[in-house]
């Protein structure tokens, strides 16, 4: 241990941060930790290899699918906010690995916008620039869309989150990008495919948030979510459990400083 | 439950955001979700008084201690950064009422600061920038430190995520009460307390991440929370486990929209 410990300050520290000397750290990489294992340039940018090396050892067997929870929300709604701030998305951060999280951030707005007519939202001008804006980010932010998304809902105010939040969890996109977006065509693209997916749901959405978990809906299983979703993902997931779940010791995990 | 619905619509939904009408929601409550309970007062600006109920009417027994979780860490260390980001937050999001997390953002610099001479970083101003700045947030954020203390974990860059971090989840902080602090005496008096208390650790700490439970320290506990920090804050829990850690239902969770 004594020795797996030293390799690890030596392998994450002394070139990004050294911990126990007098040099100045490096600037720090330009990735949030949600992204350090994405790719192994990456990894290497933020001096992570071996940390990236022990996630990937204790996989679970990516073979079985993971649980797809599909989240039909309006990014104001209290209820929305609540549960993804305390159940989605700390659930997700500690259980990706066998779980793949869609957001659906259109309902309940009147009508569904045509392809050529100019979008309208009826519910007001605030969510229907929040839903928008959350659409524009899904389709446009890859793999940093929900960090993005979940750091505006946690917020004080969810819209004038979106700006700084986009700065901070994916900041190789430009601001333009999203404004673009919703201003233009794709954002009304977007909310367009989001009002169909959601008017197609079977049996239709009743309240919000309203979640499926593999395409299918029941009550049992939105009560569930509701109550402990992270219990019900470790519990639905079809493959070996991962240690979150199960508690079990990850044993090469000795990243250290 | 179709009335628990409906009544969860009317409580939450018709003034703060109309759901399902056509009228413009009024601007969001000031503050984030994380706070919207901790008061009456709050609870009513935010529109979430139900919620709140419901949260109180399934909190467990209070008169049994919540697991004390103390975390020794540098800032900028990237094994810190992970177990912030990855374990600590998501489990105390969603174990805040079994928990209590003391953060220490001071290790492994050298020497302790005395009260009068200035304070010296031995690592590097990035990082000694960084932990001046956690100390104050901790200090003077109250309740919304821990989240604005994540939200510069898990940004791209740690130290210029401080301003737009405490703006999105303690907006009625000044910026200005941080840098003051942190160019002022009573920064140095915090890393000095987190110094005393860093050197005080018994066994002395040899790496960070460094976690306590209830104040003691052994491999086996470290061990555990690098691997599933949630799994064993719910083990350790002394008193009724919540819906959180055995997936029970909450009865009365229906504040749908």
């Amino acid at each position: 241990m004594k020795f797996a410990t030293i390799f690890a300050t030596v392998a994450i520290c002394t070139t990004f941060h050294k911990c126990n000397g007098k040099s100045k750290p490096k600037p720090s990489c330009s990735y949030p930790p949600s992204q350090w294992c994405r790719s192994l340039e990456i990894a290497i940018e933020c001096k992570v290899q071996k940390q990236c090396l022990e996630l990937n050892a204790t996989k679970p067997n990516l073979a079985v699918p993971p649980v797809e929870v599909t989240l039909y929300y309006e990014s104001l709604c209290p209820g929305c906010r609540t549960f993804i701030s305390h159940q989605l998305y700390p659930t997700w951060t500690m259980l990706q690995d066998i779980m793949e999280v869609k957001l659906v951030p259109y309902v309940n707005t009147e009508g569904i916008p045509t392809g050529n007519a100019p979008f309208t939202c009826q519910q007001g001008e605030a969510e229907c620039d929040s839903n928008m804006i959350q659409s524009c980010i899904l389709h446009l932010a890859g793999h940093s869309a929900f960090p993005v998304i979940y750091c505006m809902e946690s917020s004080a105010d969810v819209l004038r989150a979106a700006q700084p939040c986009l700065q901070l969890h994916a900041p190789s996109m430009a601001w333009n990008d999203i404004t673009s977006c919703v201003k233009g065509e794709l954002g009304h693209k977007l909310m367009y495919e989001n009002a169909l997916t959601t008017r197609a749901l079977n049996p239709a959405h009743t309240h919000v948030p309203w979640v499926t978990f593999n395409g299918e809906y029941t009550v049992e299983l939105q009560d569930k979510a509701m109550s402990s979703l992270f219990n019900l993902v470790c519990n639905l997931y079809k493959g070996g459990k991962p240690p979150a779940c199960t508690g079990a010791l990850k044993k090469l995990d000795r990243s250290y400083c």
